[in-house]
C-alpha cells in the first residue's frame, strides 16, 4: 500500500508521501512518490501516487514524455493554462496506460488500480488541490474538505478531522501530517519511511521548500516520541469509567 | 459496518460494542452487538459480532436454542469444561447457518460473512479471548496481543496501540477502549451510539459490571471533549516543521 496526504491552506498546499511499495510482504522496496514540475514563477505541479506501480510510473513517464517532446503544440503539464486541464491532462495519460496495458492485465486477474493526488498552482488561478480516479475522473477539494488522502487513509484520519483549520501555518500543517503519518506507520506495515514532503507557499511558484524525511531524522523522532508522550499524559489525566 | 473491542488484562476482560446495523446508508438501526451468558459462581461468556446481521443473529439464536432445549446432553455454553470448546461451539454454529443459508447466500450473490469476538471465563480456566472467522475457526489472544478488534477497525487501532499495558485497571481499559470508540465514530458513518459495555473481573465469574453509554452520557461527552482539547493543546505545544 502507499499513504499520501494533501492539504490546501490559505497560505499554501502540503504535500506528503510515503516511499513504500511491496509485492507482497517479502517483496519491499522503496519509491518515489511525489512527483514535481517547476517552472519558476509561473507554475508548480505535484503529483503523488497510490495503486500499482506499473500503472503510476506509466502515468508519470507519459506525462514527462509529453513535455518534453520536441512538438510544442500538444497540450502537456507545463503550458497548459489551469490546474484543472492539468487534471484532465493526467485523467487522459491514465485512460492512455489503460488501453496500452488493461486487457493483458484483466487477461491476468490483476486490477487496473490507482489513485492520484494532483495539486499546485499556474499564474492566474489560487492553489489548487485534486483526487483522480482509475477512470480518470476526478474531485477537487473545497473549503469544506481541505485534505485529500490516498492509500491506507484510515489509521491517520482522526488527527487530520480533529486538528486541521485553514488558517494554519504550512510548518504547522506539516506537522500535523507527520503525525498523522506516525499513527499509520505505527500500525500498518505496508506504509514505511522515509517520507517526501513538499511546502508550497501560495504565490511562490517555487518548488524550493521540499525534503525527505528518513527514519532516524531528528524532529521526526523528537516529534514521534513527544506526540506518544502527551497522549499517554492526557490519558493518565482523564478520570476512569466507573461501573 | 460495525466496530467491537475485546480487550484481556491481567485483572480481567473488557468488551465494548457499537450498536449500530445498516442496510445501505438509508436504512439503518440499532441492534445489541454484544450478548452475554452468565452462570454466576460458574462462568460468563460474552459473545460480540459483526458481518451479516442475519447470519449473526442466526449464530445467537442456534447458541441460545441448544442451551433452552430439554436434552442436556449436548454441549452448550453452558455446560462446556473450557473456553476453547466455548470457541468450538461458536464455531460449530456459524458452519450450521452456513449449511442452512450458504447455498442461498451465493445464489444471491451475498457473501457469507461474519466475525465474532468470543470472551469470558469458565471456573478452572484463566480469562480468555478469541477471535472467530467465518469459517468457523479462531484465533485466541495471548500475552502478546491483548486486544482483537472486528469491523471498522483502523481508526481506532493507533490510540490501543499506543496506550494499552497488561496491568491496566478494567476501568482504564474501558476510558482506552472509549477514546478509540470516540475516533472510529468521528471519523465513520457505520458504526453509531450506543455502545455496549461490559467490565468482568477476573474469578468473580458475574456480569453485573455492565452498562449502556448513549450520545448523551456525560462521562463519555466529557471524555470526548478532554480528550479533543488534550490533543489540540499537545499539537499546539510540539515545535512545527521547519523546511
Amino acid at each position: 500500500m502507499t499513504y499520501c496526504v494533501g492539504l490546501k491552506l490559505d497560505r499554501g498546499l502540503v504535500f506528503a508521501a510515503d516511499t513504500r511499495t511491496n509485492a507482497g510482504v517479502d517483496n519491499i522496496a522503496t519509491f518515489k512518490k511525489l512527483h514535481v514540475w517547476e517552472k519558476p514563477g509561473d507554475r508548480v505541479i505535484t503529483l503523488m501516487s497510490s495503486g500499482n506501480l506499473a500503472i503510476t510510473q506509466a502515468v508519470v513517464s507519459i506525462l514527462s514524455e509529453h513535455i518534453n517532446a520536441s512538438s510544442s503544440d500538444r497540450p502537456t503539464l507545463m503550458n497548459v493554462d489551469t490546474m484543472f486541464q492539468a487534471a484532465r491532462l493526467v485523467g487522459s495519460a491514465i485512460r492512455e496506460v489503460r488501453a496500452i496495458d488493461g486487457e493483458a492485465l484483466q487477461a491476468n486477474a490483476d486490477n487496473f488500480y490507482v489513485t492520484l493526488i494532483l495539486g499546485g498552482q499556474i499564474k492566474g488561478e489560487e492553489p489548487r488541490l485534486f483526487q483522480i480516479y482509475s477512470a480518470g475522473n476526478f474531485i477537487e477539494a473545497t473549503d469544506d474538505t481541505r485534505f485529500l488522502q490516498i492509500g491506507e487513509h484510515k489509521y491517520g484520519k482522526p488527527i487530520l478531522d480533529r486538528v486541521t483549520r485553514r488558517d494554519m501555518r504550512l510548518g504547522e500543517g506539516a506537522k500535523m501530517i507527520l503525525l498523522s503519518f506516525d499513527s499509520t506507520l505505527r500500525s500498518n506495515l505496508s506504509v514505511g519511511m522515509p517520507i517526501d514532503l513538499l511546502l508550497y507557499n501560495t504565490d511562490s511558484y517555487s518548488a524550493e521548500r521540499q525534503l525527505r524525511i528518513s527514519q532516524d531524522d531528528p524532529y521526526f523522532q523528537k516529534l514521534s516520541a513527544g506526540w506518544s508522550k502527551s497522549l499517554r499524559d492526557a490519558f493518565v489525566n482523564m478520570d476512569e469509567l466507573e461501573v
